[in-house]
């Protein structure tokens, strides 16, 4: 028979830049340890803000993806006509979409499947921004 | 119990752009109306358009993605190879592979459950396009 | 009633670079046949490999995937400071997390319902990698 799971929570409270966020989503939903076989759904709530898996040992990486995507998807663009929120709202869209609002993550044994290098990411976009609401969905059998 | 919802169709033809579309899928779909809880998928069958959830406020949002997809993936790159249908066909394999071609969207009471802010964005990347091919496929517990 | 499948395998080997593994993943998982409705998700195991749905007809296409992305995400950005990896190992994260780790595709009478034009590539981003693993988890009817 296939349950479901679904809990809507707030994150701490980040400063913008990657952080790796795996535990403290772990402990929201220690519910995922009923599961054999599943898929587990973190959704963020957010359009200047997301989620992505990456490397989750050397604290380097995140500090070049912060690097990287400022980069990529500058402040003050010429083109830009959405202005009004300040120079980094624009950036924190693209860089949203870029990344994502979705991670899905195999569920095996009561815990996430992923590779021994994978962490989640909450990539905070903005300069100044709240606790982030997430909310994680499984479904799956026990 | 897990139910599945399955529906395949066309949405209305949209120029080159970012648009938001979220009132036009969910009319496609009434009987999301009947899941407790469970997960959406919003899925084209495209490599040349591709879908986001991104600010569904004001359209200059939607003005400034296109400006800037078009100066992250220029057309007539010098290093294109696959340049016989058009100087509009490889960015927009590249731009569709960067925003992507599903969206994930959790479902609670009825509805989708997205941040306020957020809206589904088709974002059509080709100059001259027919209506979109979109499966949307929902499951989970009335 | 919703049934599960999952399978985790490793893929061939590839070279840097993007290629078309639909048939590769199709042939380890010949249970996919029996769904009558579903979603599968094709998730990977790493942080310097990942994937995504694009053009399946064209070789050139995905030559110019492998040029777009070295142009967009560089080697030896000044601004990189995981560096000990090597040149190919900072972009290969970066290149990661804007493609995905897991696409997720809707299941119709026993096969992945994709457009006629779409095929999963593996997007190879270190120069060197032994073969990749793969988790396939697929929830539907059959």
């Amino acid at each position: 028979m296939t349950e479901w799971l679904q809990k809507t929570f707030t994150l701490s409270r980040y400063r913008r830049g990657f952080h790796l966020v795996t535990g403290e989503v772990e402990q929201q939903v220690p519910e995922l340890g009923d599961f054999k076989v599943g898929i587990a759904q973190v959704f963020i709530h957010h359009t200047s803000a997301s989620l992505t898996l990456n490397e989750n040992a050397d604290p380097t990486v995140r500090d070049d993806f912060e690097s990287h995507f400022n980069a990529m998807v500058p402040e003050d663009a010429p083109y830009y006509r959405h202005t009004s929120e300040g120079s980094d709202d624009m950036p924190a869209h693209l860089k949203a979409a870029l990344l994502g609002s979705s991670l899905m993550i195999p569920v095996s044994d009561g815990r996430f499947l992923v590779g021994a290098w994978q962490g989640i990411y909450l990539c905070e976009h903005r300069n100044h921004a709240f606790g982030r609401t997430i909310t994680v969905t499984v479904s799956g059998q026990k």
